[in-house]
């Protein structure tokens, strides 16, 4: 399939000419996929999972809603595909404890910050976040990968005691971040320098994950 | 209309009989209207907004889904009414100032738990914060009526500077603590007292506040 511009496939026409994956595929075609993935990424974070369709990825990729479907499967697979998050637990634990122990919360909100700025991360947090309050499996997916299994690991590593409810206590400030400057979308919290907001938010992470709590 | 049940109406048959607001309004009239609402604010508060139809809620309050248009107009209309938060900003201000300004946090801390451990309001908050995500004008109210009609005025009038800013971060960790515990549902938030969460919340809002964040 040759499609240079991306926008002027004629519907319907592709899907029979492809083989994504085989081993006489052309360039087109990673391109194209890439194309739908972004335009899914952007839909997801923007709108929430349930005003998405795959005619609306479609009609942004330019392509046939047949060929969304044909690369990716159901919506659902495609949310699955597009916003996994794929960084490694062991590495990101080891990078958070990689240090002193009195820093833990600024290595956290830099981190967090870091990735709220950059688009393609950003996007992926927020679909994930918006999908988890009407998909009761991506929720159970924050929870496991996050709470779970970095969150908690950290605090009973550092050895402050209470993981499971500090743990909870740094993921309610992390949601709260990303809900309050991307989803309500509070300027002000947009408009700060990532310096300042490690500096608001380093000391009430690391009070949560070994501070005193109670 | 005679009701008792609020179960067995038959479909199509309520609306011509009806005539709510007028003097000779029934007794049953304000029950079935009572159902419908209640049946509305559980449906918002846990599926979101877009998830919400008429039908759903006709069919959870078991009457019609006309006789709910008829007393509420649009799924707009009705959103609106049964989640509003009959709440007076400025005498909600004077209650978090009413005191020590040390203990202000404190106060808003435990402002924030009482009104999620109560259905009638938790319903209406978290209806609010899942539409936020797809309604950019309950996204703005949320910024209106409590960022900047709230939180803003009572920072100034502790008189820390930078009220704007502190005003977001207070938001940030409030929002925080409505989505981690009912939203992506982090089960050590949900069952830990009263207490023991304003004792892990109360600083940070404190520090928020007026404390130092730079």
């Amino acid at each position: 399939m040759e499609q240079p511009s991306g926008r002027t496939m004629t519907p319907g026409t592709a899907t029979p000419r492809l083989s994504p994956g085989g081993s006489g595929r052309r360039p087109g075609h990673s391109v194209t996929r890439e194309q739908i993935a972004r335009a899914a990424r952007e839909q997801f974070a923007a709108g929430g999972y349930d005003r998405v369709t795959m005619r609306s990825i479609a009609a942004q990729a330019g392509v046939d809603a047949a060929l969304v479907a044909y690369f990716f499967g159901s919506k659902r697979e495609l949310f699955d595909e597009v916003t996994v998050l794929s960084f490694d637990s062991a590495a990101l634990r080891a990078q958070l404890l990689d240090g002193d122990s009195r820093d833990v919360g600024e290595r956290l909100a830099r981190c967090l910050i870091e990735a709220l700025d950059e688009a393609g991360r950003r996007q992926r947090i927020l679909a994930i976040i918006r999908t988890a309050g009407v998909e009761a499996d991506t929720a159970r997916m924050i929870r496991d990968k996050f709470t779970t299994g970095v969150l908690e690991p950290i605090v009973s590593q550092l050895g402050a005691g209470q993981a499971p409810l500090r743990a909870v206590l740094v993921m309610s400030q992390i949601l709260g971040i990303a809900v309050a400057r991307h989803v309500v979308g509070l300027e002000d919290l947009t408009s700060a320098s990532q310096d300042e907001l490690v500096a608001a938010f380093a000391p009430t992470l690391q009070r949560y994950l070994v501070g005193n709590i109670s």
